[in-house]
């Protein structure tokens, strides 16, 4: 017997309270600083080492396959794509496969009237900044469901028991698509009422405090803004809170971006652009082995494309030692080089609108996934080998016109150094309204109603619009 | 360079006009005789054959699939299926594949103020009337693009060249899960506003109209009820237009229960509530060979499990005779037995709210899909082999509390004769608000912003909304 226990208009007046910086615990400096030490306070070793040497990981006999010997976690395979998207209509790749539904979970509590979300420095081989502030919880099935041996996840019990926590969010959230086959988490937010312990390297934060961190370079990790992306913004505009905000001349205009003004398109015709496309598009994707994929070589340290391209799947040993020290072996994947993704900004009818691109990409669930207006990841955007609309735009963007801009990480779990410039540059009455077919203009309220079912935006897209209270 | 061409709010008012059933070119009545007439000016003739003797259909070598020797169309296949959701976590079946997204359109037309829906009188079949009301346009991809030789189908072109019509709705909608493999259609309703022909065997209806003959049995095909299930019940409740209704008493609830009055749950509460779910329950389906699928044989004439449930694979020779004959072999799934579907309705809070089920079926595209409170298709309802919630009391429903019951078919063109009782029953406070953990309570206008995404309300979800004005 399911009782819902989600109340109501809960989460919006206490996100609304959230939006304040001001937080007893601990400043937004203190943050930075706490993070830092946190940083100084660990050894992370990675250390690229052969296939043969990794313990519990193998390629499995028949070489289609790298694979955990447990059989869960994830597996690096091999995929024939097949489309009519653009200009490549074929190619073969290697792909993270991760069929298990993971948690990307925040815990929240009330302390004076004000929401407070429970966030920890966590550290991740991948990441740049070794610790960054990820969500309460962050866990694959084979984490949680302790098949593989290792203690529980801290704070587990509140997420699987649902007595125990009102939710505030549960939503079904899409991963890079480039890179993991139909990978989605769970991102959840709820909220506790009994006491509850803050663990080492766990924080209260206010939302107001993590959007603002947002805007430093590789402070807040992938999975707690996604997470966060997914909060409606119709909460905040119903009683105008958005006036902490750095930059107050351009309130008026986002508010009236996530109100009930005029959008240029209705969300009927936003769901017909994109069934459109969605019936023109295909996308075919086939299973084979691993050391069959076209291009692509198994050495004994790497897979890794014949000029190099795109990505490598490497190696590592990861070696963390702060009081214990604790070590193991993953593969992980490594970037060519940064990405870029942007968002283009506009003002029409007195609202602000994104260029949102209908993309697809080989891993996504349903063929087409909404995206920001320019997204580079997997080929060198300084050097494309194709037309990308709208790139010298936002490159040459000037300062002025540059709303957001920072450097973010993708999840250290999976990817090693992997970061992205994220950046959202707004366009003056010049700019055209008109846009390629696979593009479209759509206002935050849209977006956030496409958000809240699954699979319409993809992580990129969500990791802009989790820094959008400071454009 | 799209232009989008639809008109913000033209839905809403025109299908407002829509609702009326006075038409001056042919009263409700008159549309019973003319379906009759036509039923009665055509032969149609169905023969079951052996598979060796259908002309173009052939089993691939391997004998592992039932194909066209185009390869379009559709193919019958074998899939394994592994799940965690009720009793039978394992088993085989065949299964019709077409991974062809097909149109399921219907051009609109104002004449003096009122909308009106071209509809035409079709021959399938499958169909128990052999002839049926169907959208203006019916088309697998196969048909439309010709590839096969034939003629293309009526009116296609209004849909095909977006500058000729106005797109008032446009919807990717899944088919049967127990039957097809992901398989979605393209629900598409657009508006002309040129001179059009009529061509022969084509009428316009009014909204109104469509509505009242679903009440009788098996004269608007399922295709129509899935395209006109998608209109939004907001548009008509601004206005309050449901007086035209049969059932006047009624209806100050049911236009409460399409407003903006109090839900039990929140929209957000039922996206948790069906998040948890998705991640808790699994649906693993591989595709086997069909000459392997376990308990099912395939004789001379046809493919059928060990025991003959569920349904058979037939092999048939149509033959079509009017002006023409025409004639075609093809294949045709041929259920077990007649199936049930029905909602459970219930007033809570002075609100119609609509008891709603998460259900599992092999060919989902995501794991579950909103379905009506009971849906026997595949078992035998009258015997049922385990324990079917609100079963009884569906079955066993006094006359007065029976809001809408009819037979109504499934898809003449894969199905033979595949008809299922559509039932929606209102129960009193006596029933009990709390339900099994998989069940919830929704408003129509919840249940109708669901259906604007993809893949969340099933085909007989859908079909029993499309004839809900008349409970």
């Amino acid at each position: 017997m399911l009782i819902h226990s989600m109340k109501a208009n809960q989460l919006n007046s206490f996100l609304i309270s959230a939006l304040t910086e001001e937080n007893p615990f601990i400043t937004t400096a203190e943050v930075e600083v706490w993070l830092e030490q946190q940083n100084h306070a660990v050894q992370v070793g990675i250390e690229q080492i052969a296939f043969s040497e990794m313990t519990h990981w193998n390629f499995s006999q028949d070489q289609s396959r790298l694979q955990h010997q447990s059989g869960g976690f994830f597996s690096i395979e091999g995929i024939h794509v097949r489309t009519n998207w653009r200009e490549v209509k074929e190619w073969e790749q290697p792909i993270i496969n991760q069929p298990e539904i993971g948690y990307l979970g925040i815990i929240t509590k009330e302390f004076n009237g004000i929401l407070y979300f429970l966030l920890q420095a966590k550290i991740e081989p991948g990441n740049i900044n070794y610790v960054q502030l990820s969500p309460t919880l962050q866990a694959t099935r084979s984490n949680y469901s302790q098949v593989h041996g290792g203690k529980a996840p801290a704070y587990l019990e509140y997420f699987k028991d649902r007595k125990r926590a009102a939710i505030l969010m549960d939503q079904l959230q899409s991963e890079q698509g480039a890179r993991f086959l139909r990978k989605r988490n769970r991102n959840i937010i709820i909220q506790v009422t009994e006491a509850i312990e803050v663990q080492e390297a766990f924080i209260w934060l206010t939302l107001g405090q993590i959007k603002k961190l947002i805007l430093k370079d590789n402070l807040v990790n992938m999975d707690t803004r996604t997470v966060i992306s997914g909060i409606p913004f119709k909460s905040f505009e119903d009683i105008g809170l958005f006036s902490y905000n750095h930059n107050p001349v351009k309130m008026s205009m986002l508010i009236s971006s996530v109100g009930k003004g005029i959008s240029i398109y209705s969300f009927e015709e936003l769901v017909a652009w994109l069934t459109a496309l969605k019936c023109r598009y295909e996308l075919i994707v086939t299973g084979i082995p691993l050391n069959q994929v076209k291009k692509w070589t198994i050495t004994d340290w790497e897979i890794v494309e014949e000029e190099g391209r795109f990505f490598k799947v490497i190696a590592a040993r990861v070696t963390i030692s702060n009081r214990e020290v604790s070590s193991w072996c993953q593969p992980l994947v490594k970037p060519a080089q940064d990405g870029l993704i942007a968002f283009v900004v506009k003002e029409i009818f007195g609202v602000l609108h994104f260029l949102v691109q209908a993309k697809l990409e080989c891993g996504n669930f349903d063929i087409l996934e909404l995206a920001p207006t320019v997204q580079c990841l997997t080929g060198d955007y300084k050097r494309p080998e194709y037309e990308i609309p709208f790139l010298d735009l936002v490159l040459g963007a000037s300062p002025e016109s540059i709303r957001y801009d920072a450097m973010q990480s993708e999840e250290g779990g999976r990817f090693y150094q992997e970061q992205n410039r994220n950046r959202i540059v707004q366009v003056g009455a010049e700019f055209p309204i008109e846009v390629p077919e696979n593009y479209t203009w759509m206002t935050l309220n849209q977006m956030n109603t496409f958000i809240t079912f699954n699979n319409y935006l993809n992580i990129q897209a969500r990791s802009l619009i989790s820094a959008v209270n400071f454009l």
